[in-house]
């Protein structure tokens, strides 16, 4: 069974990114083309053989707290984690020295994709890793050597400890506490987290949460919250008086725990500092940015693994004959032979390669951001903070459609548990939530990082697409699309200079008021760009491509792109339209009047 | 809690629709508006009492068989199919002479949306209420005697027995046979049927299946199927022969059975031809648009229920603050307060009122084409069948994303099961495939409604437009609305034009690639109309209605309305160009390229 494509991958990587020439950095020097395929294989085997066999037991298996305490998981996930940590994938972004390989993000981050596509509930880790790499950059040497082991060994668990019951996504208003004791660097904790993915479990032996706590009399809202590491058992292995209150039911994602936790009931819970007191935030923005593109891979994954299983089934199953030829003695035809159903099959072939593209453009653009330096370096930087809503968000939201057609391309099989595409279609929808919803990023993008640097970060995204713009506009065929995608850039454009000329004239209120509709333009267009940049390359590489399956990989990819440009960019119209209205009826409707 | 607003059925009926003057028709002469308001609280005082409260523990419930032949479900099945029965609405819309109460199908699918509303596990007896006048319009006397009486009374369970293995949506390719048997109108039957909601169980003390088979030596394809009654057991309470082999495992509509039956495995199954030989599957198409109304009754109610319970939590939930105000030692807002939320409020009350509207117009068109005679009763016919496929696919689609809409108003708690949107987010896709996937409705529209009568049915649906468009446009605030109605009616018409010229020129297939489309593209503009006349009402109704809440409600529908112009009509312009487009990537793409 397919779920993942392994041959888009390596065209995304040695073809699009050119990613082996991240070796000219001295961090990287070790990752030629072999590297990349050496590992990609390695994953694909622990994802073959470890993990995809187990998914639809652990959709089915229920988690329960049956002593109160530590939540008990299907027993694969042990497995799981053992294998994808002896492979080396917790700490693969890690230094050498300290105990890392030094790994492309961009490498790594298809890993987890084939991890993630083999079954969601493979997630654990990368949280790990996500922690462990937030103590490697801010912590103390102390806490580094305490933890970091454990950690990318895969015996401890990592979390992000941030939501809070009374605040949400409002961080402005977390109140978990800490209070100095008389060891230095060693707190108390005291307050409740709730929806902690991984937050407790009995795949590992301890779990070590990275919280967000305010000390005694730290300023209101953002500038006041610190960093704290809070183990569930201590280095000494006595308990730190962290409680699980209860686990989620969630909808999807059955055996990846979101716990409620309680730390501190009996006055007996120690935090310990990561670096400065009422720096938690931007540090924790660290490991947000990561687990947003994390959060972009997990849906592309569910998609991914839709799409082939739909594919799969429309090459089976005949159904129906062709509208020219109703005649009832005659064979039924191969439902992908029906436009329709080849329709929904581009559809999400376009959301599934067009959403991988642009996260491993964005992980290509952290490892410049990484190992670069100058000027090289603050590029990739400003250019992966204004992607990242769209790499978080338009896998979350078009996959949720693109499993939804692969449910109906399905029919009523689709819906039932004897195929696949059901537990995708529960599964894929937190990722318009984790990590903030998508309303968050509409806020982020509109209202942050358009105007970032005075619009650098625009500028640059500018330049990219040009760039490629340029390059389509000499090749007969994408020619077309080019221009397509020149057309709706320019009008995105329109739509950026009319809001900030209202967040001059109007309150924030009417400047953000369709912010989630811009962040949706915004991904169109990002995506278009993606599209482009894969169609310029195929069309290159037909000239010289050999075998069928490799002219039916370059010939998929041009009518794909071709497919995105005549039915999915043109939808960026009515946002146009939109968000040059002056109608404001969202802000002037009365609540009362909401019914 | 609330699931569903009598006040907009009231609204609708009485102050749009007008139903009451149905009884203007001898048929309908006792419904004055106090039977519907009797009606309407009788329905409610049911969902209240004996189907909401369930809901919950119904959707937790998992169905077996547990003797490998009758299906177990919930025990409180058996009290909501009692109190449904009970309460007259299985045989409501029969005639006074065979038990029923002669109830107008606009007010009968009001009392239908409040149970599926409170949980749609309550649509048993509306599939028994279907199969019942299924009988009662093309059955014997004797069939008539001996199944109505207690398929009304609720005891028996009727069902629609059509899909087979190897035929899935294609109804040419039924092979279940009938073999004449020494009885008249006695015939053995065999074969199996898949995915048959209310297939067996034990609620009920007998299923009678209405099963679509062919006689040996019928024509091949759609003309050569008949109907037959297929009784669980016979009438002298003996075995039929028909087992079931299974119960599928459903992603939502947990106790909404939909069961693998196998008919006459011992050669002992017994079935009773209904009317003539050959003539099954118009026959059953009288079922079917009966059933395609219901569909969009579920998924309507799905949203309903969905939208209620956001609506509850953006009045109660308090987070974050004005972009404006960002001070954290103020307060928190309620999230009702952030235009973000207020859209998506808007956009799920735009999706749930205006598929409410269109679904009670085309009931009352139902009732009209019923009671009616000569031109009226033809047109009141001839625009049902047009708009049915609008009814059925609109509240079903848009449904899905009204659902996800509630679930990212909640964030994490959407996704959990404390809160009720997970339930309603498994439960609504499956509208999406009942009774004909959308590409089939696409199919249905395009290659069949529209060019009905020479396109009568169109020009119909035209007048009704001009009628409320003219109204509209002499109303300052609403002519805007009513000129974007006009002109995205008037660019629909273009594309039906294209379309029906490219039937001439080209293969059928090019003609209906993108039929879907123009389906998606009709539901919008229906629904606009719907909008405006709620638009047109309402306004009208400001001018003397009294009371905040009468103020309140009115004012919202204008503010939906404005909304629905402002936000969903616009998706229609790339729909337009696409449809106009010569692009023919889904025709042209070759099935190997999809990769």
């Amino acid at each position: 069974m397919q779920y993942i494509s392994h041959r888009n991958l390596r065209f995304l990587l040695h073809e699009v990114l050119k990613a082996s020439d991240l070796k000219r950095f001295e961090y990287y020097q070790d990752y030629d083309q072999e590297a990349f395929d050496m590992a990609l294989d390695a994953a694909k085997q622990i994802a073959d053989n470890v993990i995809f066999p187990y998914n639809k037991d652990m959709d089915r298996f229920k988690v329960t707290v049956p002593d109160g305490r530590t939540v008990h998981v299907h027993p694969q996930l042990k497995n799981i984690i053992q294998a994808i940590a002896d492979g080396g994938w917790i700490s693969a972004n890690a230094p050498y020295e300290q105990g890392g390989s030094q790994m492309p993000i961009t490498l790594a981050n298809c890993g987890l994709a084939t991890f993630y596509a083999a079954s969601i509930n493979a997630c654990y880790p990368f949280l790990t890793a996500g922690a462990a790499n937030l103590i490697a950059t801010y912590g103390s040497e102390e806490l580094k050597q305490d933890y970091l082991p454990n950690m990318y060994s895969g015996a401890w668990q990592g979390t992000m400890a941030l939501t809070e019951p009374q605040a949400g996504s409002s961080l402005s208003d977390v109140i978990a506490s800490a209070e100095a004791t008389e060891k230095e660097g060693v707190y108390k904790i005291k307050g409740q987290k709730i929806y902690i993915s991984g937050g407790d479990h009995d795949a590992v032996d301890n779990v070590v949460h990275l919280l967000l706590a305010r000390l005694k009399g730290a300023p209101a809202g953002t500038k006041g919250i610190s960093l704290f590491v809070v183990p569930k058992y201590r280095l000494d292995g006595s308990d730190n008086d962290v409680t699980t209150a209860g686990v989620y039911g969630k909808m999807g994602q059955k055996n990846y725990v979101a716990a409620h936790l309680m730390y501190g009931e009996a006055d007996n819970c120690e935090g310990y500092i990561v670096g400065q007191a009422n720096q938690g935030l931007p540090y924790m923005f660290q490991m947000m940015n990561e687990a947003r593109i994390g959060t972009g891979l997990v849906a592309f994954a569910n998609a991914s693994a839709a799409y082939y299983a739909s594919l799969k089934y429309a090459n089976e199953r005949p159904q129906g004959r062709h509208p020219s030829n109703k005649d009832a003695t005659q064979p039924q035809i191969l439902i992908i032979e029906h436009a329709e159903v080849r329709r929904m099959l581009l559809l999400q072939k376009a959301i599934v390669e067009g959403g991988i593209s642009l996260l491993l453009e964005c992980s290509y653009l952290a490892d410049v951001a990484h190992a670069a330096e100058g000027e090289e370096k603050e590029n990739a930087h400003l250019l992966l903070e204004l992607l990242t809503p769209m790499a978080k968000t338009y896998p979350s939201e078009m996959g949720i459609i693109s499993v939804k057609t692969a449910m109906q391309s399905l029919g009523g099989a689709g819906y039932c548990d004897d195929f696949p595409i059901e537990q995708y279609y529960r599964e894929i929808p937190i990722n318009t939530i984790y990590e903030g919803t998508t309303t968050i990023h509409g806020m982020d993008i509109l209202g942050r990082k358009i105007m970032m640097k005075n619009g650098k970060a625009v500028e640059l995204f500018g330049n990219e697409l040009m760039k490629v713009i340029g390059e389509a506009s000499t090749i007969a065929n994408l020619a077309p699309m080019a221009q397509k995608l020149g057309l709706s850039a320019q009008k995105l454009k329109e739509c950026t200079q009319h809001l900030i000329g209202l967040a001059k004239t109007e309150t924030p209120e009417v400047f953000l008021a369709d912010a989630t509709l811009y962040l949706e333009y915004f991904g169109y267009v990002t995506i278009g760009w993606q599209w482009l940049k894969q169609a310029v390359v195929a069309q290159k590489a037909l000239a010289t491509a050999e075998g069928e399956s490799e002219l039916n990989f370059y010939n998929g990819k041009i009518a794909t792109a071709d497919f995105y440009f005549e039915y999915e960019l043109p939808k960026t119209r009515p946002l146009h339209e939109k968000l040059l209205s002056s109608n404001r009826v969202t802000m002037t409707v009365d609540k009362n009047w909401i019914v």
